[in-house]
């Protein structure tokens, strides 16, 4: 076998191995017996054993290694794919094992001590964990590059090419337009929904109403399915297996509407890549930005449009007769883009969310500095939410320990939140010129909007940056001015004009 | 590492390879979507491929005989285990690879061929598929034993140390006792239940009397769960993640409710073994014979007495009021043991079942010992089963092609299906010496059983034989006049007593 045929099966058995460590995670977060934990344990230390000796073992280096030398000579896959490969070898190989085995220790110890430490409001509890948690997300940064800034590294990893450079420029223009225009909003004058809101929903029904949204947004049921779950999550192995939750509750119905069409924008992505990558590593979206990009996009854009109601009001209707008398479109609209000052990221509204990001980018960005310690941290985070929103947490439980992503370990993870969400905004700005949109959602036809985004966008796969995406898909480099631009158009509308 | 660790380090990993193929399968067979077979299909080839080597590669196969040499400086357990080892690798090492591959091929294309035919009644076109099954099957059996009868090893495969002596005299004594007994039981007169059995029962609410039954019969439901599937079956990674299925038809409630108490008995077995064995191969129930024992054991002798409907009627009845208006316990007893010559093996009772068995036994036998033909399988079939039964098949569809084993290549599975509710019977005989059974099944303690299962025989998981087992338990081999006695009893009261 030539080198590029051994790195060819080597991949396709690493990837046979991340297809069964998937299906047991989709079983273990949707129905495995709680008892079955300890024997999966086991199993899966076997197993990620094997998928780390493949991709780390001297053999499968010295072959990345070797096809890397002689890069200019590959075709374009696979030129991605030895990067893609060389990158995260890099990133591991000059870790000192035992160094790495401790760190695997301390993110496992401390997801406890994190749930815990969240549920008695005891931050004291949690803060030498996490300071351990930067300190070593600092110095593996450093032992793959020296000379770069580790925060820049950490970045990188969740979003590939992306830097603090690129990030400030964002982060300083929600500062500067954002904050005092969400301070506007928040001021303004607003009718309260809250009744329709928080009425009682029957879960039953509630389900048959998100099976409905499945088919508008065209969702291919032959390749996937959707179910419940504690957290949802959009899950897959290739695009013909795609399978996505969402969660009921019984008082909060928009909950369980708005989770499924977000985890349908993963999932629609995932279902149009192309299933030539499937034994790559080209495989799946390319980056955690681009992947929220598509969720927001469907979520935002799409779902809380006027002309999405105006087409499933009815529907909605027909399933809660009684929730929803009275009740029109307009109405709706108003319902599902309400603005509030919250504490708590996961239940901010669309256009509060990105200044709970900014405050975890600043943080994240001062912490792996050096500028700031674990033990200033609560205030910081409660000063800052305070100048951005104008409330402040009275305990830590709603404000530092809100999130679990820091004591997994995921640090240089938020920010793309707020990206992803940027990215769709622009991607929308180009859309637009192309696509009735609102004509579309109106007609009940997604589906074509699902076929420009797949020419656009998804059937590439990982295949492309997000920076090369972006960029042929809008013509210019990420610009943060269509973001800010699409909040201010549609919030002046719904609540500063009169 | 020593022989002995290098055996369990295989061990190990090739339990992980087989837990990961079943979580894959319950996916596959419980909700995966449609169009996910085709990368399934190229996961499973690969990770089958691994497994297949890690218990074939040349020094697998030197460290079982190494160890096979030594076999009586070994613990007991390791002896097993070692034992079990070398007679699956015997049991293909002597196959030449090219045949090996031409019979999965075979087997492949004969499922459908198989499914088919019986959807056209189409028995020539799977005729020559059948021919080259049994073919390979006898050549296979005569690699691995040129000496032995090859009907035997075949036997042996299904059911350890089982052979045609034995099982001709269990059929010999069947058709002596119970071919007569079951014609005189067919003329009796009896009561018509159809309005019942037949009324329309509401899914929705037979998945509430399953699941009601899951607590009756002390499931842990920490380690396991129900599930609905096309077919219903038990799978099981470890005792502490056992899962079933049913089905559930809406016309016909006595389905569901046997299939569930019928993968509740195998469920259970598998949960009360020790886990001492999960990473041996002495894991999971000994044989097919003694899990049909319990399967049938919960379903018939436990489900299909009277005490049990005395105590569960009162459940069902509040479930389903109107289909049960002025039904008593005596009815449900009735209705649950109908007795009816009908031609399709699955669809059959208690009392018919055996004789479905035992004409495929003869046919099996004749087959491999080159009695009969293929173009005689129709005819013979038909000929015995109105010789039993006194009934005939219209259509091959509901005779010689309506099982699905053959067209798998299971040849020398059907017998375990009588021999394991055989087993069920002469187990019984000793437990009521025990235990008052009737009793406990009335004042709803059928965990009592559940323990006394578990310390004479679920525990022990294959670390014993089935004849070591059966020994243990009843002090004497396997002696088919228990069940006889049992039916006769049974059968007698219920239809021949005036």
């Amino acid at each position: 076998m030539n080198l590029e045929q051994q790195f060819r099966e080597n991949i396709k058995k690493v990837k046979a191995y991340i297809y069964v460590l998937q299906v047991i995670s989709w079983d273990s977060n949707t129905e495995a017996p709680r008892n079955s934990f300890r024997r999966r344990g086991e199993v899966l230390s076997e197993i990620s054993k094997e998928v780390f000796l493949l991709q780390t073992s001297p053999e499968a280096i010295k072959l990345v290694n070797e096809l890397y030398e002689k890069i200019d000579s590959l075709d374009d896959h696979l030129q991605r794919e030895v990067r893609k490969a060389k990158k995260s070898i890099d990133k591991i190989i000059n870790i000192p094992q035992s160094e790495y085995l401790a760190y695997q220790r301390l993110i496992n110890d401390s997801q406890l001590v994190w749930e815990d430490a969240k549920k008695n409001n005891d931050y004291l509890s949690f803060k030498d964990n996490l300071a351990k948690i930067f300190e070593y997300n600092k110095k593996f940064a450093l032992y793959y590059d020296a000379n770069a800034n580790p925060y820049d590294t950490l970045l990188d990893d969740y979003e590939e090419g992306m830097t603090r450079k690129e990030y400030d420029l964002f982060f300083n223009a929600l500062k500067k337009d954002l904050v005092p225009f969400v301070k506007e909003v928040l001021a303004a004058d607003k009718k309260s929904y809250a009744k329709l809101i928080n009425d009682k929903f029957d879960i039953k029904k509630q389900e048959v109403f998100c099976d409905y949204l499945t088919d508008v947004l065209s969702f291919n049921r032959n390749s996937g399915l959707m179910k419940k779950s504690v957290h949802p999550f959009t899950w897959n192995t290739s695009p013909e297996d795609v399978r996505f939750t969402t969660k009921y509750l019984e008082n909060y119905v928009l909950s369980s509407i708005f989770a499924a069409i977000h985890e349908l924008g993963h999932a629609i992505y995932e279902q149009q890549i192309s299933t030539e990558f499937d034994d790559t590593i080209l495989n799946g979206g390319t980056s955690m930005g681009i992947h929220e990009s598509q969720s927001r996009f469907y979520e935002n854009i799409v779902g809380r449009s006027y002309e999405f109601w105006e087409t499933h009001l009815p529907k909605f209707k027909e399933i809660f007769p009684e929730q929803t008398k009275g009740i029109d479109a307009l109405d709706m609209h108003y319902a599902v883009n309400q603005v509030e000052a919250s504490l708590i990221r996961i239940e901010a509204d669309e256009l509060t969310y990105p200044l709970h990001i900014m405050l975890r980018y600043d943080i994240e960005r001062m912490m792996i500095n050096g500028e700031i310690t674990v033990d200033e941290l609560p205030q910081i985070w409660n000063d800052k939410i305070e100048e951005y929103l104008g409330i402040r947490p009275t305990n830590d439980s709603e404000g530092v320990l809100q999130d679990v992503h820091w004591s997994g370990g995921m640090i240089g993870y938020f920010p793309t939140y707020a990206l992803g969400t940027a990215y769709s905004a622009q991607i929308f700005n180009t859309m637009k010129k192309e696509l009735d949109v609102e004509k579309l959602i109106k007609e009940n036809k997604i589906v074509k909007i699902n076929e420009w985004l797949k020419e656009k966008l998804h059937k590439y796969g990982s295949s492309k940056t997000p920076k090369e995406l972006l960029l042929m898909i809008t013509k210019e480099e990420f610009n943060p001015k269509y973001y800010i631009e699409y909040l201010k158009e549609k919030y002046t509308k719904l609540y500063l004009t009169k």
